[in-house]
């Protein structure tokens, strides 16, 4: 985010005034912000740009998170902008823009993380200022597409050595080597992350993570890297939930950029029923919502929310709370 | 229609080939045509405006289709652009953009169908050609939308003497006096239309027509004026669809200008579960379908289609199937 | 119905008037009519009696019709009084009322019939005339309390040698002598009622049968017994529907008292997916709305709708097509 | 209550053994407690009145809740009568009645407002003794019904100065001056009922308010006039839910007279999807059930249940809530 | 069929009697038919494999029909024996088994292809006696599937040159080049089974084909291939369904070994709401029924059903529909 | 568990690889352990027989338990092997199979649990060891099969004096005497089983007790047993879920031969939408599943998991959640 950026008495983001134009009304962008080519000149830079991966080629259960971009767009309709806790309008404070999906094709999953990040890159690059590109907070999609954010988000940023900070909410750890062959599936984006140095693994941090698995042996690449890794067990060993050492870790992160990474199966089914590999005894969403507020004053360079399967998701509110997790993401960042 | 347009080497709606942008990607807007801000210069004049009129103030039972708009956008995503009977490519043919929805609040509904036929006559007008403004497809919300649209529509022809011929199909009549003093509601729009002048009421055919009625009175203003009813029960009077006094009907109509009102309710619950007064008994779809066919050749000027009600659509198809809708309207009009 | 009613100036049963109180509100009555315990005196006799039989012991697969009556009650709400066809308004010409739900258990079938039959004897004759006892429409439940409804009905009219003639919709023939040693499931109710001598099997049709069947056999008894059976292949020996037979069946009757009994799977899933046993391949609901309007002139003393699976309807058409089969047998006796 | 309600050998309420008749038979009434009609001369005079305001013309989002009383009453059928915790009977120490739903017009909302307020006063008072009106559980409908049944609470509580006390269950404040121009949405309630002087700020809590607001601004009013806010992070602070801020707000109410609204929405989505605007991270079902058990003590004289949305309640949970939120309000008052 | 497969006194197939052993008890197999390892000595050679092939990565809409064998298996446990029309009990006329799933991959569709058409080649020669393999009904999977058992089919044919007929009942063509590059995707089946020799295009007939269509272009291939095409129009021409061309079709086919393929989009999105490429005005389940029962007299020697999608299917009947085509198809075998 | 099993290097049991061989793939067992026929000599005995019990004649509210043994035969697929918590690998530890499902016959519900006892008894001697039969885990139905597991595991056991130890996870006591004269239902299997000397009430644990009661007295027979009650609220004392003194009871059990029952509406309807007699305010999956696992060193020779109701449970969560259960009881007995 700009570091000067004042208190405005113009709003960065233009959004219609619900009181004026009902939020179920007009051409669904997320969170109502306008489309990236309608931002005003005097919007821009762009602080972040929101964007669909409509891509599910990645999945080991059940597809259909090519579908969550349109669900969330529509879920978030009713996304308001002054942050309670953090005390923020993001809409007076950023600027932030819709850019809609990236170019994706179902039928060849590495060639689409490629296009994805190179097309991500590219919008940024535009959208930014010359000293400072868009921010980019992908919504998946399933979480193979996690891998292409990251890397436009790593390239922004000038690929600094030694790799992103990544603090990453989950049920899976995803670091699986390959599954039927296929590397670059939703099993193993942060281990293709960490090999290619994009993400630094000492400074990687799962945190929601559940069993069962399917092998002792699926965790034993993360412990050799050093990713830290917090149970849903971990993070209620006094019984309820204890964000103090999520807090430690991402104050020990310092301004190392850091990229956040959401799966919506981290919540318990019951809370993100619409999701593709569900796992049950997770989070409440009151839980993931204040794990997200715990990481304030975190320098987030990038984000993504993923694996929201809205064919699973009879009363909308698996893509209802995504798009609050978006906005929970943007929050920190005034 | 353009009176004059040759089948050109370019198409006259741009469209994303979905064997690049897949269909499940992008903003939706109505069936993947353009925005209006975004349609090129070479493609102006526009023919059609598609516009949604999110609004449901006026139903007397089950609310719910302000959702419509956008429930239709997503389901016409899937809608493809040749037609196979009419042997017509839509976009080759047309110049077609989504105008986005009307201004409406829902707290007022007569103050609405102001705004609405005032906004929707000069979007048109700048839309189109001098000599020609843009037609309207009106996609609602409650069948109370269609005053405006033909509001709108009768202003844009110059508001010929005698009123608009109107195609109107539909489980019920829809000219009842008031309900609970309200004047504007979906059980009165054509009643209105015809006082005001708007709609000829001897060129006036509504088709599919089916009880129970609360009254037999009911039926009493529409006989008085003149209007045909061709009940569901006479287009079968031979076992199977007979559409020839449809075709009969719209023949004699010649270049009247004519307006065609479609109330997803006149198919049976079973094609059309998502709306508001749903009547057992109704036609197929693809009654629907060939009804809307045999209209080819009549000079329609407007159209809406309305009360499908998304939260009662569990698989989606009322709203895939007003999204054909559109098609079949556009269609004729080639 | 009474013979001497005449258009009375009065209505026969008061309904709350919709463009008053909204069909939305207020405890919910079969069609809106009143309880039982409600009925004015100057609307006494009451002419059809129409009663919940909350019971679903009987069936061999799918379980949850017990809950059928709430939701038909519901659902019924949006039931209009003036049939367009037989031009009559049900409630100018018939007395009608809920009488609520019969008393039921559903941990003995047996004991049950004969406990529905005894409480919808009683109440009928209470409520109607000596003359004329009130006539019976019971809502299930499923199939298997049909016999109870006709036991009563052949009470009320005097237990009439030779039995009540019987129209059947169906897939099912439902002359299965016992399953799982069970003689009193819903496989099972005409076989009973023909052994009691209550249905007269050569003035019993059975309408839109279909297959597949569990073996030839089943069809055995009710040839023996001469039976006659329309299967929906038969009906439709002419490519479109054709309910001459029928109509040539029912003529013959004359004034035999009949009892119409009608499975909701008679339509096919399309129309009434929530069901038990249902059968792809079915009635249209145009099409059964047709054959029971052609039984108009018969001498209808008794009625039933059964088999409607709330749980699997997920839309509601299914329940609120059962209500209006219940306002076409209504809508048959003025 | 009463205050010398003894422990009767009598219950004060009939209900249908569901040992004898089934839970699933029966027109659905609140709970399974009688029609006010039917409630015998010595259940009387009646302590509580339930009657549902099948109204949503408030709404500023998704309609619908106007079905709720209907859905509220079948899921009530399994509300069981006695207090595990509180350790009594209702039904055998309050006289309790369904009062069916008062009379609602969808297109006038003030009027409707109005209606309701004179219905409900009136027929309280019918239902009460001389000296104790009947006291008024409303089921709603929107939020903007509050005002009604607040309305006809204070004025039968003999309109005291400084108004009533209120324990506000909520994600909103619903303070907001107007929306589109109307004062009397579900945004506004409670500030037209300070202004009206019918409720006291400073003796009103409002209980589990969350972010995002549409600005900060909305917050201003309510704090201006002095009411109590505990957000859902206030209830949190120590981790796990702290309920005894809440009962020392009540506890200083002392014998003030007070009203209990519940908003559903102030549970989080996964136990309340059904609803109309639904705020990510609330309470959970138990958590909002020990909030009420927390009023025990405070002298409840009125109370609403309000913003269910059935259509997005595909399991019924939402509405099965409802009705236990119910039952605590009245297990409170013995 | 066996030539020479006398009507045994002992059963073919040994099925669970459904009145011993409920249909909703059991391990799901295909129409509760044997496992192929439980298939008895005395009932070899199997006449019919039916197997799954969960595999959806051809789709270029909604993914998910990888579920549907499973779907389909818990369907057809309803499914019946003995064929009304045809007056055959398939179980005592035919052996059947339920063969698994063949081996899928998600991530590499051509090589699942592959080692589908391998596996079900083997099994069914493993299955069959020397002399004759057992015949292939594969389930889907989307449409792509179908190449894949009409390569096993072809083989186990004995690779007859000019290829097989093949009787393709579709809403769409399914023989375009390729899209995204992709040549073996659910749009290209019968493109590249022609081109392989597999299918001869002139004994191919396409039926319920429907518009709308991409580009006028997607019908040239079929056209030049000398393909027959029978639209849904083409097969409505008189109004009501008339078979007979279809009838002509198979008539001229003699014995030439025929093969079915059914994609269940070809009935209305009504009847088969649950399927990833839908399309308004299609046939109805009792036309398509229809339809395969003209087939009779055809030497049908393997098929499929295929592009079910559970998940769009909220009332099952789609899965249902489908288990019964499996049905039709096995019992026009006999 | 069989004491002395070493970890060794073969599996114990043979289940797919889904990196092989994907989960949607196969003909669904629970959580794809083979048939019992399948298992190879060399896992033979069994520890562990899964079967279910479709059986649902016991319920007094809502039926349709019968189809949850199909529905966690599906939903168990993403079950995996490796218990994160426990650090054990239940498939490399343990034999276990799918013994399909017990005879039942849904008219009679003594002679059924009678049946299911006699089988599963015979099975479990069959499957298991001369010294040690199987362990049965029966997947109900609804509540009141828990009597047949339980009659068979004591025999299995030798019948002990005193009864077995019974850890009881339920909303309700299911200790009624008789309810509509049936002593058999799903309200009375532990009073049944206590007076039956199979389980000793002073070693009974009820967890998660809630209100309200049909009438206090629902409490005396279990009070006056000695039955140990842990309500929600004993739980929830200190605010968070409190597991010691479930842990303090199982510790005192030391080697009794224990059996645990798992009422799915133990949980919250927000995860376990999808049953028959549900209650709000329960636990979250995560309290149950913690619960569970503080059971850890009980000699647990028998389970069960029961009432979860399909067609109430749209997104599958319930039964996901219930096949988890399974998986933790599993994992204990390791």
């Amino acid at each position: 985010m700009p570091p000067a950026s004042p208190v405005s008495t113009r709003p960065r983001t233009l959004l219609p005034n619900p009181r004026v134009s009902p939020r179920f009304a007009g051409i669904a962008t997320f969170c109502r912000y306008p489309r990236l080519e309608d931002v005003l000149p005097e919007n821009r830079p762009i602080d972040w740009l929101l964007y669909g991966v409509p891509h599910d080629a990645g999945v080991t259960y059940r597809p259909g998170a090519r579908f969550a971009p349109r669900a969330i767009r529509e879920a978030s309709q009713y996304v308001k902008r002054y942050h309670l806790e953090h005390k923020v309008d993001v809409c007076d404070r950023l600027s932030l823009a819709d850019a809609g999906d990236a170019p994706v094709q179902p039928y060849d999953l590495k060639d689409t993380l490629d296009t994805v990040a190179a097309w991500a890159t590219k919008t940024a690059r535009a959208a930014g200022s010359s000293r400072e590109p868009a921010k980019l907070l992908a919504v998946g999609g399933d979480h193979s597409i996690a891998y292409a954010n990251l890397q436009a988000t790593w390239a922004l940023q000038g690929k600094p050595k030694g790799g992103l900070a990544l603090i990453h909410f989950d049920s899976h750890l995803d670091t699986v080597d390959a599954v039927w062959g296929q590397q670059w599936g939703h099993a193993s984006p942060f281990r293709r992350a960490i090999e290619a140095g994009i993400v630094n693994p000492r400074k990687m941090l799962s945190v929601g993570i559940k069993g069962p698995l399917n092998t002792a042996d699926d965790l034993a690449f993360a412990k050799q890297q050093g990713v830290k890794i917090m149970t849903y067990a971990d993070l209620h060993k006094k019984g309820t939930l204890d964000a103090s050492p999520l807090r430690a870790f991402v104050k020990q992160l310092k301004q190392t950029p850091a990229y956040v990474t959401f799966d919506i199966d981290v919540v318990d089914p019951a809370f993100a029923p619409g999701t593709g590999t569900p796992c049950p005894g997770g989070l409440t969403s009151g839980e993931a919502l204040d794990l997200l507020r715990a990481l304030k004053g975190t320098n987030i360079v990038g984000a993504d929310v993923v694996e929201v399967l809205p064919d699973r998701d009879p009363a909308g509110i698996t893509a209802f709370l995504a798009a609050h997790v978006m906005f929970e993401v943007l929050a920190l960042s005034v």
